[in-house]
């Protein structure tokens, strides 16, 4: 076991214009309930773009982002029984709870108050945890997950954010019911991985979209059953009360109401975006047909390791733009402009070498 | 069984000045499938206000205002096997629906798209629905209920539409589980039903008020367990994640989040009101906790004979104030300032007399 601190490359803003550049730094040594792994890739995620920018205005400097983490174990602490050196792993958004509160008792770690982010959080030696732009990880065994063997690491890496994400509300609020009709608003990270997850539950899907020129990516690349232009009204009207859920993951400001109305009675709205503005509505889209409006944040442990397992038995991934990491920066202004089909991966192994490590 | 119209008084609006005055009419002869009753009382409901206004931009006048109708049958069609003269019965918002959509297949006829309200509606024969501020009341067995014997009449009329329109998403949304806390937003007629179904269920009940005054009342006389004054912000922020469920009957503009923020983790918040302004919330309210958002109005046919039986085994009724029908502009200009503890109910059999008719 690496008895002394171990030295990883990563990258980092130094500040809120986000640019990213090479950042050496330390992780622990590999204590008894760890798992260190090599990264292989990781993914980013629209949040690190946030995070860089200070959008949310708690971003502590120098920042490594990135928590869709994937990698090959390289080393394990003498507590760890269900890990090995050379195990496919991944970390995604947490890397510690507190385990005791209401949350954590119902394995809902995610909504733990003293949550600890995988990176810009204050980790339990009082280190910054740093994220997977990075050559090393290294976490607590229970919020390391095994990654399905048949998965391609690259393409799998986005599950760990983008795909719990879309998969937790589903099963919670029982979106998945075999013949529904699923809409889903917003063709991203998260849309893209609604639309596989909703095909794999046997669910007829329609994309919502106000992109006139999604409608061929989407029926070819992701086998949508019906595609609706949000602009035309003729067609919106036509199809109200025609979908049973609604996953909405937009985070810009845009109307609720005509979505609300295209959901049967008893359908079902989920929110996964963050808009800067508050969400209007009118209470009769919701009264006027039993609606419901629900949110969710990424899930929770447990659950991120059954949707793990149900990937790899539907052989379910994320459709990504892989780069190297010398393009980060290029990548960051393309998802800025929601320019990326479906996600960015970097490809942390092949291009951010250890022997660049500057000595410390 | 009535061959020839039956001769009514009532009392009509005009004109959207919403001014009630005697107005005789006549309702069909007691057709086959009907159940006709002499009206004992008739609850006011705050649409019905909206009504006599106009509000809506849906009244058609003369309109005789009136769901929450309860009486004694004076005579049943002959296909009707269930209703014998001298019943006590009621009529709550509905006297008909196709039968036949998606919504009056899962028993939600109150959803459905050929819905006939009891008042201000086209019946069946092509007439304009007139509502209990009447003598005589008749409507399909169908959408005739069942009134518990044990309840006095006059308490009863207010749960076929503030009772139903409380209970039913209580049931649905399973705010039930006994030891839960729910919070009770607006004291008014569904307010207060929605605190005595909250502990017909066992639940922990706190009011949510911005009137200080209300405190007293809502202990004393509904014997609620908490009183929060959403004016103070400490104490606000202090009940942050103490609730389990909220009811919010506010038909006003309010602030939403503060509301959300009380929840726990999978907290329900259900609205009953239509305010005229759409409803704000920012998405990180409900998303930071998986919260849950549902509409709701009023409740099927058979779910409303269902919560009448379970008030009569749990002796649940509304608190009224009973009023001759000659003072019933004064009562809904009560009604305009939430002047009323809790829900008018008008004496029809008693001030609504016969002998007044004027021939036809």
């Amino acid at each position: 076991m690496a008895s002394k601190p171990q030295q990883v490359l990563g990258y980092a803003a130094r500040d809120a214009s986000g640019h990213l550049s090479p950042f050496t730094f330390q992780r622990r040594p590999t204590g008894a309930d760890d798992v260190a792994f090599n990264v292989s890739y990781c993914g980013i995620c629209h949040s690190d773009l946030h995070c860089l920018k200070n959008d949310w205005k708690f971003s502590s400097f120098p920042l490594v982002p990135g928590h869709e983490i994937v990698g090959i174990v390289k080393e394990v602490g003498s507590n760890v029984s269900n890990f090995e050196i050379g195990d496919h792993v991944g970390v995604g958004c947490l890397v510690g709870a507190c385990g005791s509160c209401d949350a954590c008792e119902l394995n809902l770690d995610q909504y733990c108050e003293s949550i600890i982010p995988t990176y810009n959080g204050i980790d339990v030696d009082g280190s910054t945890t740093r994220g997977g732009y990075s050559t090393i990880m290294l976490a607590n065994h229970r919020f390391v997950f095994k990654m399905p063997i048949n998965l391609p690491l690259d393409q799998a890496a986005p599950l760990l954010c983008a795909g719990i994400s879309v998969y937790s509300p589903m099963k919670h609020f029982n979106m998945i019911e075999k013949g529904k009709k699923l809409g889903v608003v917003g063709l991203g990270g998260l849309g893209h991985m609604a639309i596989k997850f909703g095909k794999a539950f046997g669910l007829e899907v329609t994309v919502i979209s106000s992109s006139p020129h999604k409608e061929k990516e989407a029926k070819e690349f992701l086998s949508v059953d019906h595609f609706l232009l949000s602009t035309n009204v003729e067609e919106m009207q036509k199809s109200r009360k025609t979908l049973d859920y609604i996953i909405d993951t937009i985070s810009a400001e845009h109307a609720i109401d005509p979505l609300l109305n295209m959901l049967k009675i008893d359908g079902k709205l989920v929110f996964l975006g963050l808009p800067p503005t508050p969400l209007q509505l009118q209470a009769f889209s919701i009264i006027g047909g039993r609606r419901l409006i629900a949110g969710s944040g990424i899930g929770g442990v447990r659950e991120t390791q059954e949707m793990l397992d149900f990937c790899g038995k539907h052989n379910i991934t994320s459709i990504v733009e892989k780069v190297p990491i010398s393009d980060v920066n290029k990548a960051m202004e393309r998802l800025e402009k929601g320019d990326v089909k479906y996600r960015f991966v970097i490809d942390v192994a092949n291009s951010l070498k250890s022997e660049n490590i500057a000595p410390i």
